[in-house]
């Protein structure tokens, strides 16, 4: 349950896999799963194979509701082998239990299951075109393009089906699909999502972010690279390239922002460490003349941590989360509306009274929830409210695995940094900056195009 | 879902009141019990009256899942003036709906309602007379007890009856009771646990902590004072004495340390501000010569954050909580039992990595999560874990509201702090001192019977 | 779910009992129930001693839907001797969890349970008492009445205690009632409520109906006499009277027209045979010239059977039951609510058309059931349609333990036969005489109070 | 809940269709399905498009489960005017969510909802087929096979893709099919599932069995013919043939003796009619020297009652079911497992103590069952039995759509009737004759394969 102004962005989706890491396989996917719950609370789904057949379990709903205890023990009823999982965020029109994964393919001899974080973006022509050649879709997901397209190859084995398959496909993409006896984890050439690889026992995990693997028990390896496509079967493991050519690496910079959880580590930086510094430079960058500074749960209390200790200003616990506010919150009444905001957040009056208060929040996505907040904090008894946003101002949508608002719902897109402050009602709101950002997260190859509006024109696909 | 070694104590109960509040009273009893969730996951419920007669709803389960839309319906369709509201933990063998709270009492006239906080210290006494008076009891609650003699006086009304009915009985308790058209808060005159009592509108509210009157839009007045008995009917509001002498305010000092939430005033003190307080002289008392402070989650918290900024080191976020193990976390099989911990709190690598830490807790009770925590932390990279307790050496069973183990396993009641040390593996460990925490809630009058083994001995109802 | 004009009268409970019956005996009380749930679909409880401790589990719904596997192992694992259990049937105002039963009474030492079929005449004198005397009443049911004068005398033994409990009560009750290592079974001294008494093993089991005793595998031993309390415990089985004299015997008449089971034995008849001996006397007595017999099914159908193998017309099944159709059948939105009653029992027109129908019933309550039954045949092609009911005309509410309508509402009591045969649309209507069912339930002794309007006028207890 | 030998036999399917019956279309299916519910019992769908997109509910467990008063307003909140429907009993390995009905194929431009009863004989050639040329399959059901041949024609419009789709398709099916504004019905040449059309209103309805259009208010017009396609759109109902050759009728036998509803009318010949004349040519055929008839429930109850009319025996209820037990009757523990049976079914004691007993019984498929009833028969005082079964011996497995056990677990195919009499414990055994089915089944056009395991050798498809 997300709070704050970038509640209203969606990451797709989690996946997992694992191969031969011992005894009780599906409970192993079910930790990674349960770690990567805040990628996605819509549904959940595990299919695991003993080298012949394949068993799934999915559901509509977190983990702890989709599987029970005699659930996990169906599936490891088979003695599987390898497995893959998945949690999921439905995009606007796409949710229902069609569209859970993982997504099996039946065939007569020998079975796959697919899962996929991420969003493509020549679906739609994909679509038409198999469409006109018979296919029929039995889902909107992006991720019965991919089966079908494998599908079409996999006469040649699975793994020449997976890199044929994907030659088609653009856009965003980090999968781990089955065989009966075979794992095929691919991250896309661009490496907009994460997906990290590490060890078990004898075996290996993939992820799409490692705090599954302090939840499985493993160890982060690395993280899979753009563009590589990693094998894992009898013989081992084995990596290889899906095209020769290069593009520009293009990892979502958002999941160091926000989606990530702060014990991850992607693509060799700590998400908390990253929040921690963005925190820091920000009170560099803008620095404001208060008593207190404060964030807001939960993403948004590193840089806030970071902002006080660069100030000098103490850090306080200004906002009370209730842990127990989730989804199965029942939306009250219309004259009870207003207090569902104070129930889910509500402001420290002791904290916050007579107090000048730098707020540090994410971003601003459509401003309406940081108005809110503000008008809180000051009949708490702010004097004044000075915002800053650990990142530069959010002026685009994502196509690669991030639901967003569109551009005309966006507020920085279609306002001055003034403006947006009169419309919140704060006494100064300032952003992070473009230098600031690339200097919390060195080393470059990340996807700035929320913030740029700027977007990577090519694939490597297509130049094959 | 509590975390640390005081997941090992159990607060019994929160309740919450309202009067005259305007329309959708259940609604607003439903806000306040959300926010009081912390006092008790094991059931809810709420009773209401429009003068004439009662309606209950209550279950087994989280506010949330107890309550639904339509049965909030329901219990508006009666159109109340006056309501009262209860969550609760249950104690060993005394679980289970029959004891789910509120209780009520069907006369052929009238009915009576009561919701009750706190441990009565006389209740076998009690029962045993009524019983071989003919009484039967449907339950093994106190709150039976108090509603059997409640009834004995009962034609001399409503608030006679409290009054000579409590003069029985020993013990902690902050109680609300209605009957067709009246409200009556009591809290005993040792006032052990927290009542407080709010304005909302043209009515009132009462409830445990502050913090339910935030969620329900109402207005903290003061708290319930020690052997205050609070009407509220047609007529406003009035307060009583329950008797003439008084005794030595005992309030629980543990509300401040582990059962509040931050953002609750208990007697005129920040919940927050005391935890803070704490962790700062904690530091001048027990300095460390480390890099790093980092706290157990989420009581911990603001003593560490107090303990850093005493200490001039940084405070970090070496322990990050899986917002999503609840209550429904399937147990996972003997194999990945270790698992378990690993998944609800995860050590964060990066930051503890290399690292002398001190890690700040709120209390040891039986020492064996302090030990598992301290050995992750140091698999996770801590070179040195360096324990600081806010609080004294918990050595004494509670009898007064709290669920605690017997003192054979209060490890601090049996061991040494060298002792205790050498058993949870820390390089050094130091609890507060006595005076540390009376610094921290200055004013006195609170039971640290938990602390020193010494109970305060008689009851002004004994002496009527 | 019942069909037909009866559906109106609610039979209230229904109860069974077990002692010393082998391993498994919550697994028997739960077969016992399952074959009484006509009795009572409301809720369901089963409660258990080991001879020391008392285990219970009840709740709102079908036997099916309130025992689970998990919970009769639970109720198994303290290794009980002795049971009892309880189905019931909801009358108007009195639902609700807290009424459903066994109702517990927890004392210090020694815990009691009770199951209660029937209904007292003086609860709300006794209530008024004992609420005067300082009693409270957590329930409405008559039940927790009994359970207080019960203990009112429990310090000289549960036997006597029962005994001089019931002194006070008048009206219907057969209950079972156990202490922690002694079972009770009693029934009132006009003997409203059938209970009958059986054999397993070395055990005894008791019930209101001994299709019970099929579904454990037990036998009938006998029915329990008017006012007799039958003791079973350690030095086994023994049998005593509660009162003195003796009052006219008055087992409900309706218990064989309508309410138990065709294959159960109620003081020595086979409701089968009765029924099947109504409908064989119903046809001498009310002949009618037509073409085939059908019954209103479930009831109705040996009546019609009798009836038709006397006339020597064909029976029939016109009336077809959809046997899926419970209480789950959500409620059609009004353009369709005319279809729901077909959708239950749906004529069967290729049995009907062009034919002239005896249509046999148990009775008519209200009349619109049968007026829309009526109109339903002959849409299905009947010709002409003669109603003969197998009881005579229902004029009189039961104050026994029946939820029945208010006189004004009941037909009979406010028309003539050929007023009501106009209302309902028969081309001829006819109810059996009072000899004639009295001639196929031979012996006397039955209450015919709802067919006369004349209630038994005084208890052994008063002249006590 | 089906009983009796044929329990072992599960019908597959029932659907429903309707296209322009006005308000609350998916009421009106509902309905339907709720009357076809005793065709399957594994799971229920409801599919509705308002000409321009389509709506789909489906879950696992009864209709009455899977379908709330909120999702079938849901479904009316498109104004839908046309839908179908589907009730599915899953065979063995093809169970689960994947394979509920109707399943729903989503093209970007236009949809199409497939539900289907019957059993392909060709599926496993198709598949491979259609795998080698790349297709996947999500599920194990023929419907995704046929779903997908119709895709491959669809650019030809609907009708043409259902025409061409159905040449390659051998076996049996019923099936009905929507794109988004035309609803298309097909039973395959060999009529071997059945299905029939009605009106209502303006509009048209489509059902496995008539009894449906009674649940829905509508009128049976007729049963679709052999290799009859019904196209029903704006322009209103046409209708087709599938190919230019006839081929012989074989309309399923064991729909009239066993699956359907007895007030369905299947081909002409209401089921009950059928049934009742099965019981009195068995009676004329296998007389039986005895006191009384009496017949298995439900199914063989009509035969039993023909049985007695034209022996001249009295017909009795012999046999009690218990109408509460269903799929959610709990598994008794290892002790209780023989009472199971009793539960379900019991022998009227009164009834048959003492009696020579004819038991009429629709067939005998494994023997089991019999056994089992015929000593509970004897338990509760039969002096003899006499089974009598209203149907030829069952020796072949159903290959189009009935789920049977092989013809080794078939017992009248292993052995003798004098065997089989003497293994199920009956003093004397007798079947129906093949002359006597056909007489109660008259007009010709029925599949005996079960009977005579002789299967219709060629399709129409074949030799086009």
């Amino acid at each position: 349950m997300p709070y704050g102004e970038l509640a209203a962005l969606k990451e797709e989706c989690g996946v997992v896999a694992a191969y031969g890491v011992g005894d009780d396989l599906p409970g192993l996917l079910y930790m990674g799963l349960f770690a990567l719950q805040h990628r996605g609370e819509e549904s959940a789904g595990i299919a695991v194979s003993d080298g012949e057949q394949i068993e799934l379990v999915k559901g509509l709903g977190l983990v702890s509701e989709v599987f029970t205890t005699s659930c996990l023990h169906d599936l490891n009823s088979i003695e599987p082998k390898l497995g893959i999982g998945h949690v999921r965020y439905g995009t606007t029109g796409g949710g229902g239990l069609d569209n859970a994964q993982p997504l099996i393919v039946r065939y007569l001899q020998g079975n796959m299951a697919l899962a996929h974080n991420g969003n493509l973006a020549n679906t739609d022509r994909l679509r038409r075109e198999m469409e006109e050649n018979g296919q029929i879709f039995q889902t909107t997901s992006d991720t019965e393009v991919i089966l079908n397209l494998v599908a079409r190859y996999r006469r040649e084995g699975i793994v020449t089906a997976v890199r044929k398959a994907l030659r088609h496909v653009q856009g965003a993409y980090s999968l781990v699909l089955q065989s009966n006896d075979t794992l095929v984890a691919v991250r896309d050439p661009y490496a907009f999502r994460p997906l990290a690889l590490g060890r078990l026992g004898d075996g290996y995990v993939i992820a799409s972010e490692s705090c599954a693997f302090d939840a499985m028990g493993a160890e982060l390896i690395r993280d899979v690279k753009p563009g590589e496509m990693i094998i894992i079967d009898e013989e081992g493991l084995r990596s290889e390239r899906l095209c020769e050519q290069d593009v520009p690496r293009h990892a979502c910079i958002f999941e160091y922002i926000y989606f990530a959880r702060v014990d991850s580590v992607i693509d060799g930086l700590n998400v908390h460490a990253v929040r921690r510094s963005l925190g820091r430079i920000l009170a560099q960058e803008q620095p404001a003349d208060a008593d207190i500074v404060i964030g807001v749960p939960d993403s948004g209390i590193p840089a806030a941590v970071g902002y006080a200790l660069e100030s000098g200003m103490p850090y306080e616990e200004g906002l009370v989360k209730n842990r127990y506010v989730g989804r199965t919150f029942i939306s009250p009444g219309q004259l009870l509306r207003n207090l569902k905001v104070r129930l889910k957040l509500n402001p420290n009056r002791h904290v916050l009274e007579g107090k000048r208060v730098v707020v540090v929040e994410d971003s601003i996505v459509r401003g309406t929830t940081s108005r809110n907040l503000i008008r809180s904090l000051r009949e708490a008894g702010a004097t004044e409210v000075h915002m800053r946003i650990s990142s530069p101002p959010y002026i685009s949508p994502c196509y690669y695995g991030i639901d967003t608002p569109s551009t005309s719902e966006l507020v920085a897109a279609q306002h001055s940094i003034e403006s947006i402050r009169s419309m919140i009602g704060a006494d100064s709101l300032a952003f992070l900056s473009m230098e600031g950002l690339l200097q919390a997260v060195p080393g470059g190859g990340n996807c700035l195009s929320c913030l740029t509006a700027k977007y990577p024109q090519q694939t490597c696909q297509e130049r094959n």
